[in-house]
């Protein structure tokens, strides 16, 4: 099968903030915040590159039996990513489960998709259990975000965590060992670089 | 959460059997068969190492697509694989659909798994999807398989190509650019003197 030399959907796991505030002598929370700027400088990458449809690991149902202080830090920093982006014109989908109270209440009504831009999909409370419990009742909880052709990881990790099992079946898993605040555009330049290189066969 | 040292249950991707033969001047078909003494000699290395669980990514119910001369040497490569690690006392539990012509009939009762040694399973006839429908039904089709904490990939391949998702989810990812058939001992002490190096969180 031929491949498209841009992947349509990517994911990416944004990870390493708390490293690197630690490395900075920072507390611990203090490295979400700071995940923001790279985020936004990231989004508007894949828009001028044509990326057809983005998924971010914000943070899982996991995540949040950390300390309350690191959980009101990821949380308030991805609310404020998810406005940002609206603002700029983002089609947006939150995934995660929006029946807990780890949730946060000012993006339930993305839980269904709005907007008309790039496709941006936000895992926030998310949980591949949680997800892969809807089918079940006939259908993946994530199943509004289409199969992932390659997934970037920040901080080194070379394991999906969890992040969307069914979509990531076929994704090319390109990791960078530099934590996430340390983001440069330079990093998603090279990984689409070797995604061209990549065979992709898909089991035929 | 401390993680043991060596990991309990391990995956394999032997990749590149016919990339091999190609560069070998052989017909791709004739790959296969020489995957199964280094599939022998890393079944004695994992037993030796005490690793409690193997699970080898044998061939897909998508890999039943391709010529009938590669798919009859993959078949009788698995067959013959399977009966000799039975023969020295691995514990074999083969994963897949048997209701398809393309199962081996001869692995049939080994549907359940069969012994008391090393537990290896063998992904034949495997499809990621099938596995998945069962939770229609209450469960994973793979439901006596583990989680996987380690997944060695041979081939250059930096993919699951639908291995086994929900084992998955939280296992680190180990890739040679190494083809199967040039597999040596000393690739799966690497993977284990990386695997030790890396943190696990889980999330938490």
């Amino acid at each position: 099968m031929a491949r498209s030399i841009l992947p349509t959907h990517v994911g990416f796991i944004p990870d390493g903030n708390r490293r690197w505030a630690a490395d900075h002598g920072l507390p611990k929370e203090a490295g979400y915040e700071k995940g923001i700027a790279p985020g936004l400088q990231l989004y508007e990458q894949c828009k001028k590159a044509g990326i057809n449809e983005a998924s971010i690991y914000c943070f899982t149902q996991d995540n949040t039996k950390r300390p309350s202080a690191q959980k009101d830090a990821f949380r308030e920093a991805c609310v404020a990513f998810a406005f940002e982006i609206m603002r700029r014109g983002a089609s947006v989908l939150v995934v995660g489960d929006e029946t807990s109270s780890q949730f946060p209440q000012s993006l339930t009504e993305f839980r269904h998709r709005q907007g008309v831009g790039m496709k941006v999909n936000l895992l926030i409370n998310y949980g591949w259990e949680w997800d892969l419990a809807g089918l079940k009742n006939g259908g993946l909880r994530s199943s509004d975000v289409s199969r992932l052709d390659l997934i970037v990881r920040w901080g080194g990790g070379r394991r999906l965590s969890g992040f969307l099992p069914v979509q990531s079946v076929y994704a090319d898993f390109y990791v960078r060992d530099e934590y996430w605040p340390d983001f440069k555009p330079q990093h998603f330049d090279e990984a689409l670089a070797w995604f061209k290189t990549q065979d992709r066969t898909l089991g035929g």
